[in-house]
């Protein structure tokens, strides 16, 4: 068992070790199935459409942050840190819902997503604005169109 | 350059290195970042209604191949070997559509899931069956009563 205190509460699922395949796949014991790095894919749609925002990572401590707060927390691999999603934006994820998969490798969150309504670092409501082309044997990009709804410099900085 | 042929054609994609942030972010040039497995991670949505119906792996090969044939191929890390998925169960999955993310680590597929409908190994037509609920400062899996479109014992055998 994996368990979090906080100031207001403790959340704690259980760990895969001595559970069956059929528990797993079929069960009511949430026992996310962690990687080697202590992740688990987490995948955001947006509540209002169901469009995939953006993927990113969780750790144990974010997973429960998340269930606790209802508000999105994921794991920065590029910054090795809890990252409270909008703590910088204000483009702040509240979960509405989340699922796992049969193997609890993956959570599935349906957010609300506030502020401007961006999940992207780019400034625009989804990662997912370009699409894979495949011209004379080799694949590139084309930009969907999709606009930002804030500007990263004034945002971020740099 | 990664460069694949096969008897039909190839596919060529390019690695990350030498290029900015602001390359693989905004350009045309399809990168993709697999890690340190080789892979990237690969969610495929519903042509049909837009639901996430599971998440996979895809290594350089199982990318060219989707690419390639239009119809999906995963990495299977259990089994460490390039799927086609549905090679076993019919359960084909079409390409419609393609897209990476910002840092393109993920490829978002949108699919005609052929077969009967069930793009899951459960026989479920999404793998995300089963909602978390905290209690108690407890997560557990509550199931949504999701139908099964075919008997995996029938289909795997065992």
């Amino acid at each position: 068992m994996v368990r979090f205190k906080s100031r207001s509460m403790t959340i704690a699922f259980a760990t895969q070790t001595g559970l069956t395949h059929e528990d797993i796949d079929e069960g009511a014991v949430f026992a996310p199935r962690f990687d080697a790095a202590g992740l688990v894919t987490a995948v955001a749609v947006d509540a209002n459409g169901g469009r995939v925002l953006m993927v990113g990572h969780m750790n144990a401590e974010a997973l429960a942050k998340t269930l606790e707060t209802g508000e999105v927390h994921y794991w920065s691999r590029s910054r090795q840190k809890l990252w409270k999603k909008g703590e910088t934006s204000g483009e702040i994820q509240k979960l509405v819902e989340m699922r796992t998969d049969c193997d609890q490798d993956v959570v599935l969150l349906t957010v609300e997503q506030t502020g401007r309504g961006a999940a992207c670092h780019t400034g625009r409501h989804s990662c997912f604005y370009r699409r894979v082309v495949v011209s004379d044997g080799a694949a590139s990009l084309a930009d969907t169109g999709e606009p930002r709804l804030f500007d990263p410099k004034q945002v971020y900085g740099g």
